[in-house]
């Protein structure tokens, strides 16, 4: 009979890896962290769920990497570099080849960018998936969604929309040719976190989030928290090009899970940002401009007629 | 429509302590914290469901506490003092009467021991609960699982076996009179963490476990970190009295649920332990001895039989 803690030590319980900054990992009531002297502690955490987060079916190794990365994406939105991560999982049952791939592909993500695992707990439940993460930046440096000043740039990395467009190729609202399809589906189901973007962005950037919910309401977040409006060219931005000019806007303006990153930063530091951009080989465009008028958040289209900014993707929405 | 920004919002984003230790709280891509200078950072996360780790139908209140006092219970065992708390929670409906409640049982206790709720996220999905919890230690201080030397006193805090006795009540498996019962359904929906306790023990325990798979099973942990043996009188355990003697010992020696300590010290402590009772008024007990013979756990009973330990609870031992 394998025991819970049998289960944990072997999929979980990799070697201790005591130094300097995990002074005891897995195994005890709690881990033992040294936070670098001089650095905050940033802290975010998620649940997935299967149907929700993720489609029922997705491959336990993309989701090993899923659940890691959308955590390690709220480290990069805050310059911080990720240290630690925790998770806790409901299974239906102690399936051990599905273990042994989620394991696989939580751990080669983590190992990526130097990550811990520090504590787990495993349970019997419908499949839900807990992780939080823990990572360190200086505190002045930190990039909040409360920074962003009139006058400052709107940029993103990345391309928006591929998840989107990914999923309804996955769900059968859009048929696209296979090679066509694949790196759709590989940024729905293996989102790289923009983790080294995120810490060169610290004393450069003014504001950050990264695209969970969707463009428009991700930096609605921004513009609310910073007290601030924005005017942005939906032609600039970086978007994915179906074939279908009305799904890719719906993608664009509101498709959620791209986890790239939208950031504000003051005109002065253009030629900086696009040094990043060429030394990090990422694509970094400049999509608009914040204004004054707080939360007033203006889409042009390339006429310069005005565009509805969609409602992002809500979590709870479906319920009330 | 309340969306779940709204509802994060309403129940879990207290006003902000923005101060020298929450450096920014709730509502950012991550929580930023400054964990004092000179201390390590404690970690424990879990996830508790429903049906498993608490009857269906337990009110929302006790709930609320229970997620929490769980985790800080690790804290407590770790003798680390706790400063902040993560919550991820799957909902199946938005009850706003479910929500207040919950909530104010979780923030009723992080409020007794100063406890700050960082992080969220809420999404729809069978329900259940992740909390982790954040705190600090002495490095040099942390009461882990690996001291237990030979010849160290064995310690138990307070009363064992009274949440399974209360859950066994509960379930109708024991009839017992309602002021009989009552405290005992009071230890297993509101357990009481040790923090105090624990980080009293600083300096004065050399190992250190709280009781939540059952006292055999939790102190088998400590002699497996530790390497030793272990020779307990059951007479001498501090246990639940019902009436029915076979109950109370399956209730003593593999109840999990209790949250309380199991530590072991060298025996010139025993004057400090005595001490340290009296001045928290909470009940300690010396129950038996470190012994070298690694792993082994001998229970005599009162005539000096041997007691076959039990299994402990094991959340996933009925899936193999």
């Amino acid at each position: 009979m394998a025991s819970e803690f049998e289960l944990i030590r072997r999929f979980f319980d990799r070697p201790a890896r005591r130094g300097a900054r995990t002074l005891l990992g897995v195994g005890d009531d709690a881990a033992l962290l040294r936070v670098e002297p001089g650095m905050a502690l940033a802290v975010s955490t998620d649940m997935l769920l299967a149907g929700r987060h993720f489609p029922e079916g997705t491959a336990p190794g993309a989701l090993g990497h899923k659940a890691l990365a959308v955590n390690l994406s709220d480290l990069a939105a805050m310059g911080a570099t990720p240290r630690w991560a925790t998770l806790a999982i409901a299974l239906p049952v102690a399936d051990e080849g599905w273990l042994s791939a989620f394991s696989a592909g939580l751990f080669a993500l983590a190992q990526r960018f130097d990550v811990d695992l520090v504590g787990g707990d495993t349970t019997r439940g419908p499949l839900a998936i807990s992780v939080t993460v823990l990572g360190e930046v200086p505190a002045e440096h930190a990039l909040t969604r409360g920074g962003a000043r009139p006058g400052d740039d709107i940029w993103v990395s990345g391309v928006l929309g591929q998840a989107a467009a990914g999923l309804a190729e996955r769900q059968g609202q859009l048929r696209l040719a296979p090679q066509v399809a694949a790196p759709l589906r590989a940024r729905l189901e293996m989102p790289e976190p923009r983790i080294v973007l995120g810490e060169r962005l610290r004393g450069i950037a003014s504001a950050a989030i990264d695209v969970s919910d969707g463009f428009a309401a991700d930096l609605g977040h921004v513009l609310e928290r910073s007290g601030v409006g924005a005017l942005v060219h939906y032609a600039q931005l970086p978007g994915v090009r179906t074939g279908d000019a009305a799904l890719d806007m719906r993608c664009v303006l509101a498709g959620g899970d791209d986890y790239e990153l939208i950031f504000t930063a003051g005109q002065e530091a253009r030629a900086a940002i696009t040094a990043l951009a060429g030394a990090l080989d990422i694509s970094l465009s400049r999509v608009g401009a914040i204004q004054a008028a707080p939360m007033r958040l203006v889409l042009l289209d390339a006429q310069g007629g005005q565009i509805a900014p969609p409602a992002g993707y809500d979590h709870f929405a479906d319920l009330d």
